[in-house]
C-alpha cells in the first residue's frame, strides 16, 4: 500500500457517529490532484419532473457511508490500499437555473478528469449524469452499463423541454457522448407511456434487459452479457437507486415496485471486475422521501461496491 | 381506441403532483353509465378487529396511483384504450354502524353492476369484500381467486359477532355468494388460533395454497391451478395487501412476515389473463400505519395490474 | 343564501376521509365563471433555493382542508353562503423551466381575474406570488399585507438570478405591481445576511414589523396599523407558512424558530375584515418535510380564515 | 404514608425503559378492591367519525407515563403516598359493535365504582366518557369540567346515529347523567357546522368558555368560574387531548389549530384542588397519528396532574 | 395439555391492542418457578459502539408480539400446550456501568437456569449474549447456532476495551463458555476491517457460512450442516436481527444490505427441530431506528419461531 | 473585520444543502490555534439513564446549522466579523467506557482552553458538561447560567453510580468547579422524586428559578437576576434543549411538557450580553427521537444566539 494514500478514520478508535461526515470517513480534500478516484457529490435535482429531493442525496449518503469498513467481504479488495481516494466535496450547482446547473456540474467533473482522476459521483437526479458524461466522454464516446427501472431515453417534457431526468441518455447519444452499441440497460420495468416507448433506444442499438428477463436469467448471465457489451473499452456505470425495490430504496422520486433486491444488485456490481470504468455514479437517492435512512445506506453501499471494483481494476492495470 | 373512452392526464404535460388526485389520474365521474370498469373506493374499516385505518386507503391509493403510466410494461396492454374506465369516487359508508355500513357498500356496488360496469375496488378492510360480493354475485355464486396471508374464514369474534374482517368468506359461502369449489386462497401464512383452523374452509372445498407451497411451486404453477379452479366462469379477484411481505406493505392492520414480494405478486396477477373477472379489489391498505407511502403505492400498482388484465379480457371478448 | 352557490360535502353524511379530496370538500370546477372566490392550487417550487417540496403543498392542503366546517367560530361568517366558492384545481406549471413556470402561473390566475373572481391560492413557494401579482395587479399597483419570517426582498442569487423565493417582492415593486407605501411585512425574524439587509425595502417605503415588535405590541395593535397601511384600496394578502413557529409548521423549506403561534396568526387574520382583498395566498407548505400533516392543516385553516374574511367583505360590499 | 399503598418502580434503581409498561410504573392489579383511585384504560374508538386510532391510546400513554416521577413539582403532592393507586388494566371492549362496546365499558367502570374507587381513565375516543358517566353518575347527575376544542353536544350523524364522539354530552344530559347547570366547557374553538351550533347546549345551561374568552381571561379567572360552577358537589373532569394545540398534541383525530399550550392546561388542572372529583379521563390520544410520542406524553402528564389533584382532595377529606 | 400451563389472552375475546403488553399476551410472572421456558427481556445496550437503542427492544417486541396466535402455521406446534411459558419481565440492568450491567444480566438469567427453565431472551445489544452464556454455560461449554451479519469475534475497541457488541463470542470462547468446534455463524456479510478479519474465529474452529454461501446452498442444506455442528448436545441459538435485510429490519444499529429475507430466516429456524436448545435470544432490535414497528414485529415473530421449536423439542423429550 | 477570520460559505453562491456539513458552514479546522471561539462537538451520551441518542447530536446540529446566516436579526451582531470562529470537529469520545469518555472529553476541551479559545460545545448528554467544566474551570471556580427542565444535581443512580446526566452539577460543585453562589438554574419543572429534591442545591446556594416563577416574571426580569448572579466574573452557560417545550424540541431523552417557547429562550439568551462567558454548550439534542429535525434546528439556533453574545462581548473587551 502506498503510504501516501488517504485512509478513512478507524471506527475502532473513533466511533462512527463522531466527526465530520465525509464519504466513507475519508479525508475531505479540495483538489483532485493526486487522486486516483474522486468521491464527489452532485447535489442537484433540477431535472426532476415529479418529486424533488435528490439534491439532498450527497449529504445523506455521506452520513450513511460512515457504516462502511475498509475491505470488501467477498473479493477482499481493500480499495483505500489499491488506490488513492478522497472526498472532494460537492461540485458547484445552481438549484434554480437548469442550464447553468448543467454547466457547473460539467465544469466540476471536468476538473477531476483533467487531474487524471476518475469520478465516482453521488447524485443528484439522473439528469446529472448528462453533464458528467460531457466531461468524461469529451474525447470519445463511451459505453454505458446502466441499472435502472427506467430507460431515461424519452424526448421532451412540458412542451419541448429537452432536459429532464427522463431524457439524459437520449441527449447523450445525440451529443455523441455514448456509443449506443455499447449501452446496456438492466432492470427496466414499470408502466410506460407508449407500447413502443423503448423503440428509439432499441433503434440506436441500446440493449434493454427488462426485469422480467433478469428474473429469468439471473445476475451472472446478465452481467456476462453486460461485460461483453462494454467490451474492453472506456465505460461509464450509472446506478439509479430506483432500480432497487421500493422496500429497499423508498427514498426516491419515481419508485416502481418489483425491483432488484440489494443482494441481486450487489451480485451484479461485483461482476464488473475488469471493466474499464471511466466514471460512475449512484443517483436519485431522495432523502426527504426516505424512511430510516435505508435508501441512503443502500446508495452508499453501492458506491462502496463500485469503488472496490474500480480500485481493483486500476490496481491490476497499473 | 374508442375516442370516447376516458383518458388519464398526460404527465409529460401536467406533472404528477398537480391537479386533483383521482385513480390513475382519470376523470372523476359521478355515474357508472357507459363505463366498462369503474374504479371505486370503499373507505370503510368497520370490521377491523385490531389496528384500524383502512378507511383511509382509497385516498392514499389515489395519491400514489398518480405514478401509473398508460401501458403495461410486459403485456403492452393499454387499459384506457381497451376499455372505458374512470374514477367513480367512493361509495357511501357509515363508519360507526357496521350493518348500515355493509348495506351502503352493497348499494353502491349494485349501482355499478346494474349499469353493466365491472367494479375494481380500493378498500377498506377485507369485510368490504362481503357486500361487494352481495352485489356482484346476486344472480349466481361466483368463483374467487384470493391473495392473502389469512383465510378470513373464521366464524365469530367478541362473543358472537359474525361480521369482521376475519370472517367475510365464511359468510359469503353461507350466503351462497361463492361457489366454494371455485375458491382458491394463495399465500396463507402466519400463526393460527387452532391446528385445524382451516378445516371448515377445506371441508367446503376451498383450495388453500400456503406460502410454503407457493415457495415450492412458484407463480406459474400456482396460477395454472388457480385458473383451472376459477374455470371459465365468473370469478372475483381479491388482493389483500397483507399477502405482501411487511417490508413491502407495512401499512396494514395484520402484518405477517414472510410474505410475497411484489415481484411474485405481479407475476401472479399477470397470469390472470382470460379469467372472467366480474369484480376485483385491493384491500387492507392502512395509511396511518404506512411508511413513506410504499404500501399505497404497492396497492395502486396492484390495481393497475388487475385493470390491465380485466381490460384485456374485456377487449378480447368484445 | 344564494341556492346556486356551491356547498361543501356534509360531514354528518359523508365522513371526512371519504370522497375525492378538494379544498374544503367543495365541488371541483373547471371554469372560474360564476365564482366569487376561486380556490386554486399552484403546485410549483421552482424558485426554491434550499429544500424543495412546496410543489406538493396544494395536494396536502386539500387533504387537510377536509377538516374544515362551514362556519367561522368567532365571526359566525358562513363563507359558502356569503359567496360562490369552488375548487378550480391547479394552474398549469412547469417544474423544470423557471420562466415558463412563471408564465403559466400568471396565465392561470389571469383567467380567474378575467372572470371576475378573486383567487385564493395554495402555493407553491413564495416566488409563485410574483406571477399571481402580475395577474392581479395588471391594472394598477396593489397594497400588500405580508406575513412571513423573511422579507423576500433580496436581489439576486447564484450569480445574478433575479427570480427565487427570496426575491418576489423586490421584483414586484420594480415591476410596479405593488405600491411600496402600502406594503407591510409582519413577523420578520431570523438571522440575516447583512446588517442592512432590509435597507432597500425600507427605502421603498415598506413597513417592516419584526417579530420583536409584534411581541411588544400584540395582534390588535399591529393589525390596526396594517389596515391603515392597506387603506381602503385593493390589497393582496400573502401568508408564508414559515411565519408560524416551526413547532406548528415544521413542513417548510426555511424554518426559523421563534415564530407566530397559530393563535396569534388567527387573531391577526381575523382583523382583516373590511380590507379590499383582491387576492390572497398561503405559501411554502412543503409536505415532504412535514410531520403528521400539521403544517398542511395549519395552511388549510389559514386559507379558511382568509376565505371567511374575503367572503364577508364581498357580501358587505354587494 | 400508608405502607400498604402501591408504589411505582424507582427509576434510580430500574431504568425507565425496563420492565412491563404500566401507568406511572405502578403495579398491575386485577381487582379494584382496596384502591382509592384506579388507573384504567379504555381502548375503544367505536364512536370516531373521522380518523380512528384512540383505541391504541392506553398502551402508548402507559409507555410515556414511565417518565413520571412521584411528586408534583409545584404542589409537592405525592399522590402515591396520599392514596392507594394502581393500574387496573383495560376494561373489556368490543371494537366492532358500538352498543356492546358501550355496555362493556360501563360494566368495567361500574365495578370500580362499586369497589369504592375513583376511576381515572385513559381513552379511547370521547364517546367512552358516556358509558363512564353511566357508571359514575348512576345515583345522581354529576357536574362536568370539560376541556376540549369541541362541545361534543351534537345530535346525530350518518342518518340518525345517536352515538358518536361528537354527541356524548348531549346523550349524557338526556339520560340525566349530567346536571347541565353544573357543566362547563373550556377551550371550545374551530370551525362549526351552524352559526347556532352551541344553541342547544347553552339552552340546557351549559357554560361554554371559548378559546377567545380564555385568551382574554387567563387560567386563574377561568378556573375560578369553573370551580364555582362545579360547586362543592360530585363532578367529573374530562380532558380531550385536542383541547391542546396540534403542535403539542398532533396525535388526535380532530385537530384544531390555536389550542391550549400544555403550560396553560397544566395551570388549569392545578386549579382543580378541592373539587369533588368522582371520575376523570384523558381521551382522544391517537397514537397512529402521533409524532414522536409527544401526544401520549402530554396525555400521560395530564393524567398525572389529575391524579395529584384527586389524591390531594381525597387525603384532605379523609 | 397441562391445564396449569399459562395461556395467552384470546384475541377473539380481547382485541390485540387491549390490556398490558406482555410477550405473546402471556401472563406476567415474577418467578421462573414452574416454567419450562421463560420469556425475558434484557433492556441493555451498553456494548453498542455506534447507534444505541436496543435497550428499548424488549418493550417494543412485547408490543408487536401481541400479533402472535397460539399455533405454528406449518408444524402446527402449539407451544403454550407443549410447555409452560410466561413473561418473566426484564432482568435488572445498569445503563451506565458496563461491568455492573453484565453482572446483573448474568444474575438474572442464572436465576432462570437455577429454576430449571430455559431462557428465551429479547435483547438488548449482542453483548447481552455474553452474560446469558455465562449463566447458561456455567456447567460446561455449549454449542452455538448464530444468525448474524457480523461474526462479533473482534478483540478490542477504543483502546483496549474488551467488551462491546462486536466481541461477545471471542470473549465467550476465551471464557470457555462456547465449544468453538460446535459454533456455526450463518449469514455473515458486509464490509470488514481486515482481509483476515475472521481468521481468529476460523482458527478456533468456528464454521462461518457467509451470505454468499447461503445464497448458493439454501436454507435446508445450510441447516443440515448447522444441526450436525450442534450435534445432539446443549446448544444456544442467537438471532441478531441485523442478519435480516435492512428492508425487513431497519431498526438496528449496524444494518448491512443484502441480508436474509424473513422467509429465509423462518425456513432456517423451522429446521432447528430436535436441537437441544438450552437458551436463545433475539438481539439488536433498536426501536428508535425502526420504521413502523416492522423490526420489532420481525423480532417478535422470530421469538415465536424459536419458542415453537424449543417447546416441541421439550415435549418430545419429556 | 479582520480579514484573516474564518467566514462561512455564502448561501447566495452555494446552496445550503451543498458541501460538507460543518457548524454554520464554517471551515473545518484541526487545531484551535488562532481561534477566539471554537465550535466543537461532543458526541457522547454515556451518562444517559433513559433514552440514549444525544451522541448523534453534533452531526445533526451541524446539518441544521446550515440554515444560519451571518448576522443577528436584533442586535445586528456579525459574529464572524467580531471573532475568529471555526468548526474544530468533535472531541475524542469512548461510547462504552464512562470514565474514559469523561477523560477524553476533558482532554479535548483542555486543548481549546490552552490555545486561548473559548469552547462553544454541541453535546452530547448533560454529563458532558462536567468534563468541559473540568477543563474550563481548572484555574478557579466559575459561575453557571443553566437553562433546563431539571436541576441535574441528583446524587447517585443504579446503586451508587455518581456520574449520570442527572448529577453533573452536584459533582461540579463537589469538585470545586462551580461557585454555587454564582449558579442560577432557570426553567426547572416536571415531576420530582422527593418533595425536597432541590434541597441540597439550595443549601449550596444555587438559585433555582422554576418555570412557574419564570411565567410570572418574564424573560427580562429573570435575566436581570441571572446576570447579577453571574456578576462580572467568569461564567459558563449551559442550555439543555429539554428546557424547551417538547413541541419545539421533541428530540431529547427526558422531555417535560410545559417548557419554554423558543421565543422565550431566544429572549433570554439575547440578554446575556456582557456576561464573561468562558464556555457554553447546547446539550441533550437526541436525533433518533427528533421529528423533522426541529430539535436540531432549535439547538443550532441556540448555538448561534450564544455565539453572537460571546463574540460581541469578546469584541467589546478587546
Amino acid at each position: 500500500m502506498n503510504p501516501a494514500f488517504h485512509q478513512p478514520v478507524d471506527a475502532a478508535q473513533v466511533p462512527r457517529f463522531a466527526g465530520l461526515s465525509t464519504f466513507m470517513r475519508l479525508p475531505a480534500v479540495t483538489s483532485p490532484a493526486g487522486l486516483d478516484i474522486a468521491l464527489v457529490g452532485i447535489p442537484w435535482d433540477g431535472g426532476t419532473t415529479n418529486r424533488a429531493g435528490a439534491r439532498h442525496g450527497p449529504r445523506e449518503m455521506r452520513n450513511q457511508s460512515s457504516l462502511m469498513r475498509r475491505v470488501h467481504p467477498v473479493t477482499k479488495a481493500a480499495p483505500f490500499s489499491l488506490a488513492n481516494v478522497a472526498d472532494l466535496g460537492d461540485v458547484s450547482v445552481n438549484p434554480i437555473d437548469l442550464l447553468d446547473g448543467l454547466a457547473r456540474i460539467e465544469a466540476g467533473i471536468a476538473e477531476i478528469v483533467a487531474a487524471g482522476a476518475i469520478p465516482l459521483c453521488a447524485g443528484g437526479d439522473h439528469l446529472t449524469t448528462l453533464p458528467v458524461l460531457r466531461a468524461v466522454a469529451k474525447a470519445r464516446p463511451v459505453g454505458l452499463i446502466h441499472f435502472d427501472a427506467h430507460s431515461d431515453t424519452n424526448d421532451t417534457y412540458f412542451g419541448n423541454n429537452p432536459y429532464t431526468h427522463g431524457t439524459p441518455f437520449r441527449r447523450a447519444i445525440e451529443e455523441g457522448l455514448l456509443d449506443p452499441k455499447r449501452v446496456v440497460q438492466i432492470g427496466i420495468r414499470g408502466s410506460i407511456y407508449e407500447p413502443d416507448e423503448h423503440g428509439w433506444a432499441r433503434e440506436q442499438g441500446i440493449r434493454i434487459i427488462t426485469m422480467e428477463e433478469f428474473v429469468q436469467r439471473g445476475p451472472s448471465d446478465v452481467m456476462a452479457e453486460a461485460r461483453a457489451i462494454a467490451a474492453d473499452q472506456p465505460t461509464y456505470v450509472t446506478f439509479d437507486i430506483d432500480s432497487l425495490d421500493p422496500s429497499m430504496a423508498p427514498g426516491t422520486g419515481t419508485p416502481e415496485i418489483g425491483g432488484f433486491t440489494t443482494r441481486e444488485a450487489q451480485a451484479m456490481l461485483r461482476l464488473l471486475g475488469g471493466v474499464d470504468v471511466v466514471g460512475a455514479d449512484v443517483v436519485e437517492v431522495s432523502p426527504p422521501f426516505d424512511v430510516g435512512g435505508m435508501t441512503a445506506l443502500a446508495g452508499a453501499t453501492m458506491m462502496f461496491e463500485l469503488l472496490c471494483v474500480m480500485a481493483g481494476t486500476l490496481a491490476r492495470r497499473r
